[in-house]
């Protein structure tokens, strides 16, 4: 087979676009900006919502649904958010053969038609926290896409809740950042850096914004998740209020957070090689791929029954698929599956079936050993949670050799260039210092972490002085 | 507790509409024509959609996502769709601040720009069949907008495959309309006619369109599905062709297959009383909400003890939820889940503690049982199934009774116009008959129904010859 795919070294950026291509992950569609998700990547997906879906229902909240358009007089309603927003909108003027006396955006995030729906739902303080949560599709024009990363129409969940007090609101901020931190860890094998935003990054309406921050294997970072702090700004916008224990009428406090399709982007970009996409198992649409390896007619029959059995006494425990294609040699088969990331394979052969054995082959690690029929199970199990770990590790590890305290700024720049870096930076608070060193290096400050130590020191542009280390990198 | 829902009897629709915005399934949205689903009425399209992509899976179809625009061009490459489809839509004229070179529909559903993709996918017949299925919102301007029922954007699942051959891709349709049959009256606990359309009433584009059709409780009809079978039209429009074995070049051929959010009128209105909705126990987000009752904090603790024991030992076999609010009496709770359509409610007071005993009371029956608590998780599970045959039975011999031969228009309009019915009458073929009877009776045909013997009669209309009878009825 002819794979195609540009190495890492070479140029990072088109081995990413041939592995989600040739994997068939997703594909251009002939809608600027819009992509077509294919039912490989899409598999993928849909185990990260099965997954995160349970999280934020156990958390307490609710799926509902909230209408696709926007009217434009909704979208004003809070400055900071229409400033942010209403550049990159699609805007529909015509509908049903008629000029629109209104015209309706398409969401690029829902806060304005939804807390209008909360202004009318919630009366008082028994009404609170109201915790809804939506799985659905948003539109921001881009003029620069990447598959994933970055396009006009993408997929989300976009959680909105209303609670009494602001602490509760900061609570429920910081719980749900958590949990997107816990579930990129645990489930992409992602490692993040979480903290809060600069003013200059953060999300437009919000307070403050709290993020996950992941680095990719070209040393960049990646947004994984963000949480934010609404404070009362769009209650105050859209009328919402509730009448307290004590009589009064008060604003509610609000949060939202999201993560998105991007997420995918981020399992590929953290974890793939040369040979193609390497899947955590646990989001992966198939964890064991059996290839059954036979010269004749009466070979064959023999192997495919012991593949059965195999996939059988496996059963739940993990997804199992057996390629009995015939039209392919078991070597093609081999790269194939590799290239699509599959976490383990397992080759049954004639002698294997004589042996009562099987071999199994990591596709992080790319190790073969045999195993034994009667223990096959309970080493597949093993091998997937070891790679699922394994793979947490060795992005960790990178992560961490590339994360640096730097205080000068020439050595920050010549090291974001090449060979890219999370530096350690102090910055004195200033936007303009920030905006100079975006200017000079195309780094941004990403996350201002969470359980960092004070740390006296002065601000790697200006000099004056600062408290304490930030993170600075490029940034997809 | 207030209700102030209509009766049946006194105006269905008010009674509908009263019942989808009080069990909180709905609300009407600021956006003209939109609706926001509440949490209540998402979580039964949740059970909706887990039971049906189960389905559409087993069937060999992949989930896959495709965007959300369409450009105009590509609307207006197959005659007959664009003609149906182009009046409704909604268009994006603007993105990013600038006007569009070419306008966007947002999709009315997504033939046409799957399509474009199947041509680029689809190669030679070993890529066939293909078999894709997506959940998605679309959007069809409406006027008149009923919750559920008819609504700008609505939420759907959108089966399309390419085949082969004719056969094949027959086969293929009969096959999905089979399983929105077993659906819908397994799941929803809704009896169907399955049948074809008239050309007059088919999808456009399609070659046929099948049907499965529903009575509701005012005898009126709704189209619960479709099936469609395209034939190659869009394949030409759009050049979707593959090397057959023989190695010419042919184009597929194709079916597209959809049922949507209206799925949930469906239930309210086919199972729902004067009380509130009935929910058929395999949707039900609640299957059973127990109810404490106490007076003092010493049976409070007692009876909420055994609820919590009782919820425990039913464990995964159905969702109970245990009602402890403390600002309510068990008289509203008992309401309030009549209202929300739970359907098996259990209560349990010091005197069932006493006595190791709950109480039963099934929602659509009503009827009250006790139940020693060791014997209560098997007598939960079994009126939870009777409930699940016995509102399908009820349904079914209500529709069966109003399912009339009739062979005279003066008969057939008096009936059409009070009580309403299904009219299973002669009809020569003839679109100008359809039309006509549609005109003096607003009755339309809903299928020519499978299995119906072949009969001699004259047409309702214009009394020529006619081999069969259709059937007819008033519809959403």
């Amino acid at each position: 087979m002819e794979k195609g795919i540009t190495s890492r070294a070479e140029d990072f950026s088109q081995w990413y676009n041939d592995i989600v291509m040739r994997a068939e992950l997703a594909d251009y569609s002939p809608v600027k900006g819009c992509m077509v998700i294919r039912p490989y990547g899409y598999a993928i997906w849909e185990n990260i919502q099965r997954l995160l879906d349970k999280r934020i229902k156990d958390a307490g909240h609710q799926n509902a649904y909230f209408p696709l358009f926007i009217p434009e007089s909704f979208l004003r309603k809070e400055a900071d958010h229409v400033e942010g927003f209403a550049p990159e909108c699609a805007v529909v003027t015509h509908g049903g053969g008629k000029k629109l006396e209104e015209n309706l955006y398409v969401r690029p995030t829902s806060e304005t038609i939804m807390y209008a729906m909360y202004a009318k739902w919630i009366r008082s303080w028994r009404d609170l926290p109201m915790l809804i949560n939506q799985w659905a599709n948003v539109v921001r024009w881009e003029m620069r896409t990447r598959l994933f990363l970055r396009t006009t129409e993408f997929l989300w969940q976009e959680g909105h809740t209303a609670h009494a007090t602001a602490e509760e609101a900061e609570e429920e901020t910081l719980k749900m950042l958590g949990i997107y931190k816990e579930f990129a860890e645990n489930v992409l094998a992602i490692p993040v850096y979480d903290g809060v935003k600069s003013d200059a990054e953060k999300f437009a309406g919000a307070l403050r914004t709290y993020t996950i921050e992941a680095m990719m294997q070209d040393r960049k970072a990646l947004q994984l998740g963000t949480s934010h702090s609404l404070g009362q700004n769009f209650a105050k916008a859209f009328d919402v209020k509730f009448q307290s224990k004590e009589g009064t009428l008060e604003y509610v406090w609000q949060t939202s957070w999201g993560v998105s399709t991007r997420l995918i982007g981020a399992v590929v970009m953290a974890h793939g090689d040369d040979k193609g996409l390497i899947l955590p198992p646990r989001v992966a649409p198939i964890g064991v791929v059996i290839v059954p390896i036979f010269k004749d007619e009466a070979s064959r029959a023999k192997v495919l029954a012991v593949a059965k059995q195999c996939k059988e006494a496996i059963g739940d425990a993990a997804t199992v698929h057996i390629d009995d294609r015939e039209q392919y040699t078991p070597g093609w088969k081999f790269n194939d599956w590799e290239l699509k990331g599959v976490p383990l394979r397992m080759e049954i052969g004639p002698r294997d079936v004589e042996k009562q054995q099987v071999v199994l082959v990591r596709r992080d690690e790319g190790k073969k050993e045999i195993v034994a029929q009667s223990a096959m199970k309970g080493r597949v199990l093993e091998l997937l949670d070891e790679t699922q770990r394994g793979l947490f590790e060795r992005c960790k590890k990178f992560r961490d050799d590339n994360t640096l305290d730097v205080d000068d700024l020439r050595e920050f720049a010549a090291k974001m260039e090449s060979p890219g870096i999370f530096a350690r930076s102090h910055w004195c608070g200033s936007a303009d210092c920030e905006a100079a060193v975006k200017d000079q290096t195309k780094a941004t400050i990403r996350c201002i972490p969470f359980g960092s130590n004070e740390e006296k020191g002065k601000c790697i542009l200006c000099g004056k002085e600062s408290n304490r280390r930030v993170i600075f990198a490029r940034s997809y």
